[in-house]
């Protein structure tokens, strides 16, 4: 069995599913291409493909809060890939929150269901 | 704020991650459309559109093994949505395992990391 993945499927991408390996909290969804996802392998941070700037996109470059690969796992149609981190800083959401899920369905809409664990405009600057 | 998902980046569809509710484990990823949407929300069971298959899919309608809604959040983009269920039955793969995240990377190959929970050639017949 090789590493491959089935990148065919959806334009050169396969999804990948980032999940805290202490507490198990999804944290956020990406994309890897061929290229993004041995990048992953070979230096250990999380690593996707921007699908609007069409680049890979090293998590946490700008940030500081790289995400450091625990485990990963792949599906049966080997289309997806789950990633156990361990994420550096607090949070990944550059929205400033801990997970990019942190809107719960509540009663017919979306609401807000967490506290900031940082100032995005503090890290990101003006663009955040 | 609208129910709204951003439905646009990728042909109609958002990304679908089932973590159990229960174990915070990681079943499985699929794709929603808007109409997959709103059957999720109107009956309560995760329903997907199969990217293969073209159509609707409830999880569950040929085995038995459905996801009860027990909480949906989306992320900052909204065009994911995180789906926490109860699962109905031992498993959600269709080969027979809890998780469709059952093989790991382990020494630079895939490898089955758990035990089957279920017999998919008794729950799905032949074809499986």
């Amino acid at each position: 069995m090789s590493l491959d993945l089935d990148f065919d499927k959806s334009d050169g991408l396969v999804t990948a599913v980032i999940q805290d390996y202490g507490s198990n909290r999804v944290l956020m969804v990406g994309f890897m291409n061929r290229e993004a996802f041995a990048k992953t392998l070979e230096t250990g941070y999380a690593t996707f493909y921007s699908r609007s700037r069409r680049k890979l996109w090293l998590k946490g470059a700008s940030s500081g809060h790289r995400l450091v690969v625990k485990r990963i796992s792949t599906d049966c149609d080997r289309d997806a890939v789950l990633v156990e981190v361990e994420a550096l800083g607090p949070g990944v959401c550059h929205e400033g929150y801990q997970s990019c899920f942190f809107r719960q369905l509540d009663n017919g809409d979306w609401k807000v269901s967490e506290e900031r664990t940082y100032d995005p405009g503090a890290v990101y600057g003006e663009k955040a």
